[in-house]
């Protein structure tokens, strides 16, 4: 059983690390340390490695945007639905612009995507809903398409980053891609 | 001026470093330098951090590429055309998918974006005619769905490495979902 003092470190770092990276994709060991008021033996105690930290962040801030996912209205028209959850993804990932490229940098492949697990479920969800009432194509898995929203969504981060697209046009392009990439084909 | 030497030192350099990176993402500078048949310190004079390697490589592969994706029929119909073109376009990213992972840890962001301008000006190009002719979409930035279709082979790349999706179905769910992206939305 881990005593409540290392819980409450572990916490504290997660939290620090989630600061820290967001606001710098290269924040090192000792930012995060220091932000998170413990020494550097007691942080490579909990996380053996700079990669561990910023998975642990990662995931920190997936369960927590998770959770404000939860409150998205999936009812009605799935497309309209649709819409709502994408728009409100897109404010969570980029929110976490920063913490994303020091994922991006740091995590093996596939890692990214495993760490999306809940978000991914709740789109899958409505994905069938909208499957099943003829409004999204049915000829690419599921798994591609969801896939698909992310690699979307992750891309217009990388390019905001880069200064090639303005965060304000991202939501409205996302959106009517990822809707044009789910209708079905013309018959 | 580059004596003929160092530059011959430069391209076997950049022919190992592709190599080497196209097998192991994380082939280290001292693989590189012993595949290249040179010391370390004439490598590090060249190329003085791995991300230097690691950019060199990736500039080499994608000229390479480009020159590939200059025998591909533009001509006809702009649907067709776009399907040939991102054919051998996944063609050659699923090819150097270890390489891009390489580039992907490595690289700053949007420097991936940056070292594909060769290939993106062609995809523009088969773009703008498209649209000229009511094909494609016009409502949305060319940059924007260049950056879109980008990511998404991209994406089929990390899931293949992640073991999430088979390399054999990938050209097809590509080229279908970019296709759909470019569709103008019915009226």
């Amino acid at each position: 059983m881990v005593r409540a003092d290392a819980q409450r470190n572990i916490n504290a770092i997660a939290t620090a690390a989630v600061d820290c990276l967001s606001r710098d994709p290269d924040a090192s060991v000792a930012d995060i340390a220091k932000a998170a008021g413990v020494g550097r033996v007691t942080l490579y105690g909990h996380f053996p490695s700079r990669a561990d930290l910023v998975d642990a962040a990662f995931a920190r801030a997936i369960e927590d945007g998770d959770a404000l996912l939860g409150a998205v209205d999936l009812d009605g028209d799935p497309r309209a639905a649709l819409t709502r959850l994408v728009d409100a993804s897109w404010e969570l990932v980029n929110r976490f612009r920063s913490l994303l490229l020091a994922a991006q940098h740091t995590l093996p492949p596939g890692r990214i995507q495993a760490l999306h697990e809940g978000p991914a479920d709740r789109m899958r969800r409505l994905l069938e809903r909208g499957r099943a009432e003829g409004v999204f194509r049915t000829d690419l898995p599921t798994s591609w398409l969801i896939s698909t929203m992310q690699h979307v969504m992750h891309g217009a981060a990388d390019e905001i980053n880069a200064g090639r697209l303005d965060a304000r046009d991202a939501a409205r392009y996302i959106s009517t891609t990822v809707l044009a990439a789910l209708t079905p084909p013309a018959v």
